[in-house]
């Protein structure tokens, strides 16, 4: 299983790192991260490095691809070789998977042309700009390609993307080493659960790594 | 709040990356990662390359310590440069939070001597061969140690100690941008929970990136 995650400066590295360490666990898997270059990338406020192996042009055909999302998806969404990789790359794979505003790059390609994808609450309306028929839940899969909202949707996401592509014994396996058996201490994960004031301040009052 | 994530050949990315993601988000955060060199290290089969950007002798009182597992712990619990730092970081943190096999690296430092502490649950005896008071449990915290089981684990326990740091709305605000509302399509992230033919495919039957 050869699975492709796009990196690009600006990315959120949890939105690339829990389908790695869940995708990367199929059996013969083989993961490769891409960058326009090779070279490293840095998330928002170039607090963590992450290198990126391959550039676009070395990575043609992959069986699943993962686009992260982050404070540079925005700009990434009309970058021309990032569109090409694209187009040439997702009709070809068997699973396509954008995390947060990932989503928003895979628009700017195109590829969501007629499709339903949801992004991150914040950026709903940005993902309608693009003329996508945004559906503001949680994980969204549409044929081949599933978007989830946030970083913590997209492991939920990789775990339905391993049991399609593998079968539930292997996804369930998986899930056991990473002891995916979540028990969040607080209950605020989903805009219709968080108090107002806290909405606002994670809009406006936290640093944003 | 400064919050330094120790990074190492063979480590476990979303080990690292989930605490990452969340205590970097805590206000006035300067999160560095840092290695026994500046440079990159790689995960296991190095299909990941994350950069350290700090070597050991850089990083001398950060509030928060997170050590993360991996297929290089074992060895790294012995090194020498490792178990100083950690002797000199530990005792003077607000938090140190290992995640999976990284309480295996705090134990030989001898920071759990004396101690409650768990691990991930293939290396629970490796843990008690250190002389630590094992706990077969998906979190334990012991004063300002907090060791979690697994990558999922750690994630909890981020949210603990983002709790415990700065309060409920900060880490409930945290909780809302991560959109950590899991969902989880299976039911097999614990030992009790799994079929004992997942636990044999989890052990011997998967690849380990």
């Amino acid at each position: 299983m050869d699975v492709a995650i796009l990196l690009y400066d600006g990315l959120t590295p949890l939105d690339a790192i829990g389908p790695f360490d869940v995708l990367g666990k199929l059996p013969r898997a083989r993961v490769r991260t891409v960058g326009i270059e090779r070279g490293n990338v840095h998330s928002r406020g170039v607090s963590l490095t992450l290198h990126a192996d391959n550039a676009l042009t070395e990575v043609n055909a992959p069986d699943v691809v993962v686009v992260p999302g982050g404070a540079g998806a925005d700009e990434l969404a009309h970058d021309p070789m990032i569109r090409a990789w694209l187009r040439k790359v997702v009709p070809t794979s068997r699973a396509v998977l954008s995390v947060s505003t990932g989503s928003l790059i895979l628009a700017g390609a195109g590829v969501l042309e007629g499709r339903e994808a949801t992004t991150h609450w914040r950026a709903l309306d940005l993902l309608a700009g693009f003329g996508v028929r945004t559906k503001p839940e949680r994980i969204v899969t549409d044929g081949t390609i599933t978007t989830a909202a946030t970083a913590a949707a997209g492991l939920d996401a990789s775990f339905l993307i391993a049991e399609r592509l593998c079968g539930r014994a292997v996804a369930e396996a998986i899930q056991l080493l990473i002891g995916y058996d979540p028990e969040p201490p607080l209950a605020a994960g989903d805009l219709f659960k968080a108090p107002a004031e806290r909405i606002t301040l994670a809009r406006t009052g936290l640093a944003h790594p």
